[in-house]
């Protein structure tokens, strides 16, 4: 069977999840775990992915993470998620992670994370990914550090 | 405490969630149980009038659903809701859903749901919420149907 | 493989699922979500139909429903449903809900509701189903009903 | 507050909960795990019990099961608890259980399970629980062989 | 395919899991139900016979248990399963339970459990296990007390 | 309230957990999904910062994470978690994963994780912690690694 590799865009593999905080992802002080949070951003990062290479993916590295700011019960989790960078077989996407309170109205950035992911094919091996066409000066930008976090993390490897 | 009750667009109650389907959702033959999609409406159209009235909310009614396409486990299923009517303290919120398959990206709208929410105040009680204001010829349409649908729904109280 | 289309009996359909209901279930106010709700309904309404049919069934249509008392975390939910009306491959089955307070012991009546499901054969395609039969008047009575709403919702269709 | 403690019927302490067995419950070669079935026993009996009481309980005890039947995904299980046995503040439960193929109609009984639970006040104290009347020669008999196992248990604790 | 069924070690079959208990498994009171502790009690129980004989198992029996120490959320409950018994297809394991306060370090031994399990083949048939090594004289005690519970087990059963 | 800080062992901070994965958990592929095994590492660590402080934690940092080998449906994942690193109101949890196929009894490393607790009292705000003492050479490595770690990211964050 070919294989269509022509470039996508960005903004096609675009992709918002968001889910509503429940007693069962926090503890007993009422603040969500942050493991909650990591595994939403790597279901948000995950189809980010699945959309750009049209294959199952399974995540390959997860970068640094902070959590500043507390996420509470009764809050909407709002997850942004988009390719930013391709390899042969990987993938970068970035997550962005907003906290809305839905009674009050007020929304608070929480958290940015960047993660790596491999398409594989129906035999599970890794398979070939479209590269990504950048259309704006800021997405061209985004392509460039993505570039230099993945060079950063080979040297980390050895 | 005085309460703010100016008229808010339709558009600030907007809110998309969106979930991807797995096993604990689906039959044995791989498709979602349409009570799966029912709850996922529920909590969608909550969402929208939680975001209108600043309050905790109530389902009160949902209209007839229709079944047309099925849902399958990999599905990615993506709901888009927002308020289409206001009484004194109850609600109508308007829910699409779409099916996206995210290896082919096909994307399927399957249902249109109309939901009828109270706002509750810290008592539990129902309380006042604020009206809507149409910006667009479309919404004033949308908003004239959905006053048709609260009339019926009356009707059929009685 | 022949397969025995005899009518049956409403009663040999007639199915009893029972819920405590738990947080996992319930706003911060304790009330359950209405969305819980409609999936016990639809679960209930599905074991109805696939022990008539004596097939898996998929879910085709929900009638609407009101929720008029509010059920909460403690009470145990109990969902009675039958069957009312069958068509070639499609049947209509009947959901009575009562929560009951296992410490008061008060049980109230909360919800009707009526699902339309269709049989499914082991490659996912509509089956024949067996006819039903009515014993007593009031079940005769119920038939009737049952067909006038099957009616109208095919009205509605077009 | 003074109690009614005004000696009950066994049958007022029937319930009935029924669970379609799903994945989640199983191992990977589709036998629903003893350790499920366990769980819902454990429901069911504290469900009599409470009715009976009408104050929460907690699972003193549990007599031996043995599992001569697997149960498996897709079946339908079915509990009947009732009351067979009261102390001053305990009070023993029978469980039935049943395993139905909703799809063949086949039903198997799998296990008699008899728990201890104790009833307990608002401050999760142990509180006196009224006693049962037996109506038929058949509950009498019943609630003989209760206190010869309440006996044993006991015994078996010194 | 030739199998090895040299006789094992004792300790080469013990397990430990250990779970923070949440609100989703306790009542209203914060205790956690009894049930909720057989299920992990039986799953801590398999994995020590599945390390054993190498294959899937299935639950036959659990003898009784007792619940003197109420167990609460924010508890970590730790289960430690081992091997004490094998007959030609069948295990006892026994498996103890300790409830654990991670703010003030208090442990409690909560309950000690014995399970009896069948290894599966691939077909679901049962298969021969490997014998059972005692290497300490405490471990030759135990073994002959999981000796004589089989014992009454087979009594009881006739 | 005085509050005992005198420095303790990292020893007594150690915690296994363990869980096994079942679909829940995983893709269509049988691979467990990242962010799952994200989720029990945060709660391993966290467990470790309870014991050690004796109070409620709350995830601040997680050190970039690699997934080299794959964990599929029917492992058991393995986490051991103990402090290497105390600030005044914070600690460092290092948390070893192991996947084990119980059938095999095949054991790998897949993942070292590093996490940033910071201690919370009873209103929520960040308390002191005591120090830990390191008891063999290894250890006092370990905390020398920590510490670069943990300056390292402070680094980061300006």
């Amino acid at each position: 069977m070919s294989r269509n590799l022509t470039p996508k865009s960005i903004d096609a593999s675009h992709i918002t999840i968001a889910q509503l905080m429940q007693s069962e992802s926090a503890n007993n002080l009422g603040n969500v775990h942050g493991g909650w949070i990591m595994k939403l951003v790597d279901e948000a990062g995950a189809l980010a992915c699945m959309r750009h290479s049209q294959h199952r993916v399974v995540t390959v590295a997860i970068d640094q993470m902070v959590f500043n700011h507390p996420i509470r019960i009764g809050d909407l989790v709002i997850l942004d998620a988009e390719i930013t960078y391709t390899g042969r077989t990987s993938m970068e996407a970035e997550v962005q992670v907003v906290a809305e309170n839905p009674i009050t109205g007020k929304r608070t950035h929480t958290n940015t994370a960047y993660l790596v992911y491999v398409a594989l094919d129906e035999n599970g091996k890794p398979t070939v990914v479209p590269h990504i066409r950048a259309k704006k000066p800021a997405q061209k930008r985004r392509m460039e550090q993505a570039k230099e976090r993945q060079s950063r993390r080979l040297v980390q490897k050895k």
